[in-house]
């Protein structure tokens, strides 16, 4: 470490990136990361997660975690953004008790059959109690009790809360956790149409987080039968795509449940075009339309898996608690003080001015680390961009910046340090979502034969298949597209030999070739295909 | 109804306030509040929460209660305010667990006495887990593991979650609940000093909460030993008053926990000024100083208690999720068609300037309701502020406003409205502050002899006393303050018979008549008294 770090206290080596990396692969085992993604990207995942200060493993209870600072800051900014765009479609915070009754559970019938393995819960009392997995139960006695007539709708709550999902396969930071944090919305609406309709604007919020705040991808689709949400009507879905893995992982979710809960539950109004007689009788009732959506702290380690490299963390601007970290260079023991102060004070300038215009900028004055250090621990920790300063700068009236994406460097020159840093950090957000998307769109496959599915599937890509939409044919996939059913564990990442699910029906369909009614025959059974749908190995 | 609601058609009888009260309370059975809060405070308080639809009773889980979005927004104008300002101290949002097993738990053991009989959990597994009543036992091993050197303090961490007291006594909505929302913070630091400090600043944003906000004045102090965080070192408390039932009530507390838990918990750190000698031995370790602190949902609960009135609800501005409601008014039958609209297009444009100037302005223009029935309506739910706009109005450029708190009216000149709303919103704010706090201060009475202790509290006020500050005093006083143990429940309003705790001692004391070291004697025994400390029946 210390011969690395006095040759990184020289500016123009540092400059040298090809050098700087191998440096640091050689010298990370103190703070950096151990393993490259491509090699191990269990072991990178967790030491990137733990190294960053992310997360912390909870040992006490196993599939549960600590959400740090670095991460629950993204959280936040999810919240921001999605809190704020559906107060604007109508929907109001909520909070309901995190307790259900097993009683309450278990009134809707496929509700609870997808649920009830993974209720955490006491049954030591009277009328047992579980913690909700999900809310439908806890909240619709009470849209019974407050949805009388259409003037009572559309209602429109959302929470945002703790959820608890006893899990017995193998849990993964943010990916699969027995607790977790998400947002619910509950809707009920009057007419179907205006129910389908905010599915759709939810989806289309959730791309939004996805893209346009953690720059990932994903793909737009419905979700099969088989894997819809459990008594509801239709599911709704984003869809990305690890790249390491080649796995396909479900993003967040936006359901219709159509009348199936509202016929459990009660929920329902007398029809205001066929009211009662001056009889009080005969007023026909109209159940209720009802969505629930959500999305999760899952989208954390979505963004982690798919923007990390060897050096750790990558964080899209828009989402990083710091986007710059300043860090003056260049100084050495022979430095005169007062050019060690000038530097300094560049440095702390150089942050107010950065603030002021609303960039989320810190430096790094600490004396009792090297500047090489420094640039390995905001580099561990994601932060898009590095500004360096030394007394060089000074005299040239510029810093040095360096992008975390691409270990791009040029110098800025300090009279237009706001508008190159704004536009530089702007550039970094759309770079990554466009590296990303890239990789996923060349990771989609059209597959029309059956021999090209698993080896598709090997070569780590999802594939877009012509199918039938049968649940068996879905599960005979499932059962030829696994390597090796009973000799691998099927979580584990080295070795994707689970079978393939349907992901998705994607609304975006392929045009080349089209899909003929009644002539392209299904992927993978006699039956003739309906439209393309999203197979693939998924977390 | 329908005769009120005609009458209330008309503007100028409107205005007439004695008239329009009076009406209220006979018609309001429908939709209004049906006991008057002096008369029965208990249930008073039920109708107002559930009727104004801040809450909803949660018939599955006793003690647990449903937060509405008018009650869940004053939750989020809380959040932002405190988030905000505990950010700009240095501290950091992150998420524990919220399971905790039994065995962490039991590791402080004062701290485990203190909340035993509480904690809700399920003992079938291997090690138990329960559901966190606070996170001290579930953060602090890994405080232990995070903090090594003097560099790592302060550490300082916030979580917004939920938490689960298995109450015994009676639950009451916001006030005692099962399960509750809250901010836990909790900091590591150097010095006691450093502690000290933070406990105070801490304090201080909590009485900011209560009295810029809520417009709840609280009295700062010290908790006694007795009733001190179980486990810390001292606890620091504002303290309200109940005026209609004479009880005080704990709003919000920030304790030092000194190096208790440190100690209990391995948070160490070399001593930076004793660092290890060069054989690595005999460095000096110094257990880091402690401070956690908590504010809750039950501040919505105290806020309503004091505010609310025979009407409903009374909402102070800076947390009113609609702050000005604005009526058409005058309208009736014979009312030419393109007058009405003229009325409704004002209305809209006086909402849609309010809202340019940051108001949070709403109209009300509902034709399947009369303007009575609105102004029920939203008095009911607290908004602090009603405009009416009728067609005398449209000729006159003005509309007339109605302030929730004292039933006040003014006409305001359409020129003028931005400014002259926002000055009684300001106005509204302050003046209900100032009223509540005129009624605490002349609510607390100095007391001398033990003669005069019980007779103050029955006349519905806390007093102020010269006290020894020991525990067996205060077990004394709370014995002899009980006007009968045995027959009376003690949690039950319209009864309050229980004993007189010690609520805290007031950091500012009383100077008249002063306390004399070695001279002045206890309220309760025959030891001198140490300061003045203020007693209360309380919740």
């Amino acid at each position: 470490m210390s011969t690395k770090n006095k040759i990184q206290q020289s500016h123009e080596v540092t400059m040298d990136s090809t050098k700087k990396n191998e440096a640091h692969i050689e010298g990370a085992s103190q703070i950096g990361i151990e393993v490259r993604k491509e090699a191990d990207f269990s072991t990178w995942y967790t030491q990137v997660l733990k190294r960053s200060e992310m997360l912390e493993y909870y040992e006490e209870v196993s599939g549960c975690y600590i959400i740090r600072p670095l991460a629950y800051n993204i959280w936040q900014e999810i919240q921001n953004f999605l809190d704020a765009s559906i107060k604007e479609m109508g929907v109001e915070n909520t909070y309901f008790p995190m307790f259900v009754s097993q009683r309450q559970l278990e009134r809707e019938k496929d509700h609870v059959e997808g649920f009830a393995p993974e209720v955490a819960g006491s049954s030591e009392m009277e009328n047992p109690i579980a913690i909700r997995p999900t809310s439908e139960t806890v909240m619709y006695p009470y849209f019974a009790k407050w949805i009388r007539t259409h003037r009572d709708l559309p209602l429109k709550v959302n929470q945002w809360c703790n959820v608890v999902r006893w899990e017995f396969k193998k849990p993964q930071p943010f990916i699969r956790t027995r607790e977790f944090l998400w947002q619910e919305g509950h809707t009920a609406h009057f007419t179907q149409e205006e129910a389908d309709l905010e599915v759709r604007d939810i989806l289309e919020l959730y791309r939004k987080v996805y893209e346009d705040l953690l720059a990932v991808p994903v793909i737009k689709g419905v979700k099969s039968e088989k894997e819809k949400f459990a008594g509801g009507l239709y599911t709704t879905t984003i869809e990305g795509f690890i790249p390491t893995t080649g796995r396909g992982i479900q993003a967040a979710t936006s359901h219709c449940l159509g009348q199936n809960f509202s016929k459990m539950f009660d929920i329902l109004i007398e029809d205001p075009n066929a009211p009662a007689g001056s009889d009080g009788k005969n007023a026909k009732k109209l159940y209720v339309w009802q969505n629930s959506w959500g999305l999760t702290t899952r989208s954390i380690g979505v963004m982690v898996m798919i923007h990390g490299d060897d050096k750790g963390l990558v964080l899209p601007p828009q989402v990083a608690q710091i986007q710059v970290i300043v860090i003056p260079c260049g100084l050495t023991g022979k430095t005169p003080e007062e050019e060690k102060k000038n530097v300094e004070k560049k440095v702390n300038e150089v942050v107010e001015e950065l603030k002021s215009a609303g960039i989320r900028a810190k430096s790094d004055l600490r004396d009792t680390h090297t500047p090489g250090y420094k640039f390995n621990h905001w580099e561990l920790r994601g932060v898009p961009l590095r500004l360096e300063i030394g007394p060089r700068d000074l005299t040239n009236k510029q810093v040095l910046s360096s992008r975390r994406d691409t270990s791009a460097k040029e110098p800025i020159p300090l009279v237009e340090l706001k508008t190159r840093v704004s536009a530089i950090l702007k550039t970094i957000q759309k770079d990554m979502f466009e590296k990303a998307k890239k990789i996923y769109d060349a990771h989609r496959k059209i597959v029309l034969k059956w021999e090209d599915f698993v080896p598709s599937l090997d070569d780590k890509n999802l594939v877009l298949v012509p199918w039938c939409e049968q649940e068996k044919c879905e599960d005979a996939i499932k059962e030829r597209s696994s390597r090796s059913n009973a000799e691998q564990e099927p979580e584990d990442d080295k070795a994707p030999s689970m079978g393939a699910k349907s992901l998705c029906i994607p609304f975006e369909q392929p045009k080349n070739p089209p899909i003929l009614e009644g002539e392209t025959t299904c992927i993978a059974c006699d039956a003739y295909a309906k439209r393309y749908a999203l197979f693939g190995r998924s977390y």
